[in-house]
């Protein structure tokens, strides 16, 4: 049984050059990097040993900062193939309108993952921002994007924000929790305020969509970071208990 | 909706003096400590703040080592309440006697509230040995007890080892990964060994009941924990995703 529903492609142009991609994946997708397999290529002119350089950031933000079940496969893989056909001559300002092509390339195959993953219903995308630092923030984002109640919660398609506030404040940090303060809280499903800087709003937010944008700000300090994941389906749990008959 | 079905309870008795407790909780299991509530009640005469001493330990190998979903609750609570009217002479002997008893009474607890988890259909102690040392046990333990590939595997009654190894690869610990070697590993399903020293011995063990005991010896040192978790099924998703209807 494939479960990987969907080619998975992107492509970006910048002056001169392109950068294209595929990808595959849709469980066990929690990469860092492993069963997601991605391949990016561009015409840009790279020297050899250069690709790691300028995938390294792009894949931290896209790859890295998605998650379907929690669980990181054994053979995950990114990568990037130059054959400098482009012909362009390098400068710092090409090198970073290739990375930003690079980025954009990486960003939108992560979130075809996503979207494909198994049994998913809802794309969320939980944005962390006012954190103490970034780390921090990824920290957060990623116990959020990974809590079993947060996600069964997207798949009842309801705002429950109380578990959202739970995964924060249980995110593992510098060998402890992650601290907050819940009167620096505020938190937001779809551009809807529920909580601000820690009171309870009443609002009821419209998350029957299938995507849903959760943004919670710490009010701590400047560190923000996105995960993007998934709702947790009975066709997750099809999928992953009943694959042998 | 309650999803706590079942009233929990536990008693030891040791020389001339009794240690009991209730509990409940059902879902956001993970403790650390937190949805959860236990009360341990004994006659043992105990001094103000020696109770923690006592509990301590004891909770850090019950109720701090199980699992029904990955989600620390926000205001779980052990309480151990003592009255001293055992009237029994203390002793080093008595306390380790006293010990003893409130570590099977936090166990029985533990396990009660696993078994009545939320959806639960499987009770499965995870079992590391040879570990470099305890809290690398306890990081893979804990791993493969919130995998969401190895709990749906229970509830499929299938004993997929290669979920329990990818988990226990991707453990957390000491800021990176847990090390294993492969070659030392060796793993078994209720007592049927379906790994050893990396060599899979291609046998179909039995997982058809409602308890499974995984057993992963890693070859490596003395280090030792085990963690109690359950499966992941159908009824976990409609409970904490159908709850408003």
């Amino acid at each position: 049984m494939t479960t990987d529903t969907k080619p998975k492609q992107a492509a970006s142009a910048g002056e001169g050059f392109t950068v294209g991609g595929m990808a595959k994946g849709s469980g066990m997708i929690h990469p860092n990097l492993a069963t997601m397999l991605a391949v990016v290529t561009t015409d840009y002119p790279l020297e050899p040993g250069e690709a790691f350089d300028f995938l390294r950031p792009a894949v931290d933000e896209s790859f890295n900062s998605i998650s379907v079940d929690g669980d990181c496969s054994t053979n995950d893989a990114v990568v990037l193939l130059a054959n400098g056909d482009a012909g362009v001559t390098r400068s710092p300002a090409t090198d970073l309108a290739f990375s930003a092509c690079l980025r954009k390339v990486c960003a939108d195959l992560a979130e075809q993952i996503v979207a494909d993953g198994e049994g998913v219903t809802v794309l969320a995308e939980i944005a962390v921002t006012g954190a103490a630092d970034d780390r921090q923030a990824k920290a957060i984002a990623q116990r959020i994007a990974t809590s079993a109640l947060v996600k069964t919660a997207l798949f009842g398609r309801d705002a429950n924000w109380g578990r959202v506030l739970m995964a924060a404040g249980s995110a593992p940090y510098n060998g402890g929790y992650a601290e907050l303060d819940i009167d620096r809280v505020t938190l937001s499903y779809n551009g809807s305020v529920v909580l601000e800087r820690g009171a309870p709003l009443g609002v009821e937010p419209d998350v029957s969509g299938t995507t849903c944008a959760i943004e919670l700000d710490l009010g701590l300090g400047s560190g923000a970071a996105s995960y993007l994941t998934s709702d947790l389906s009975y066709d997750y749990v099809r999928i992953n208990a009943d694959y042998r008959t």
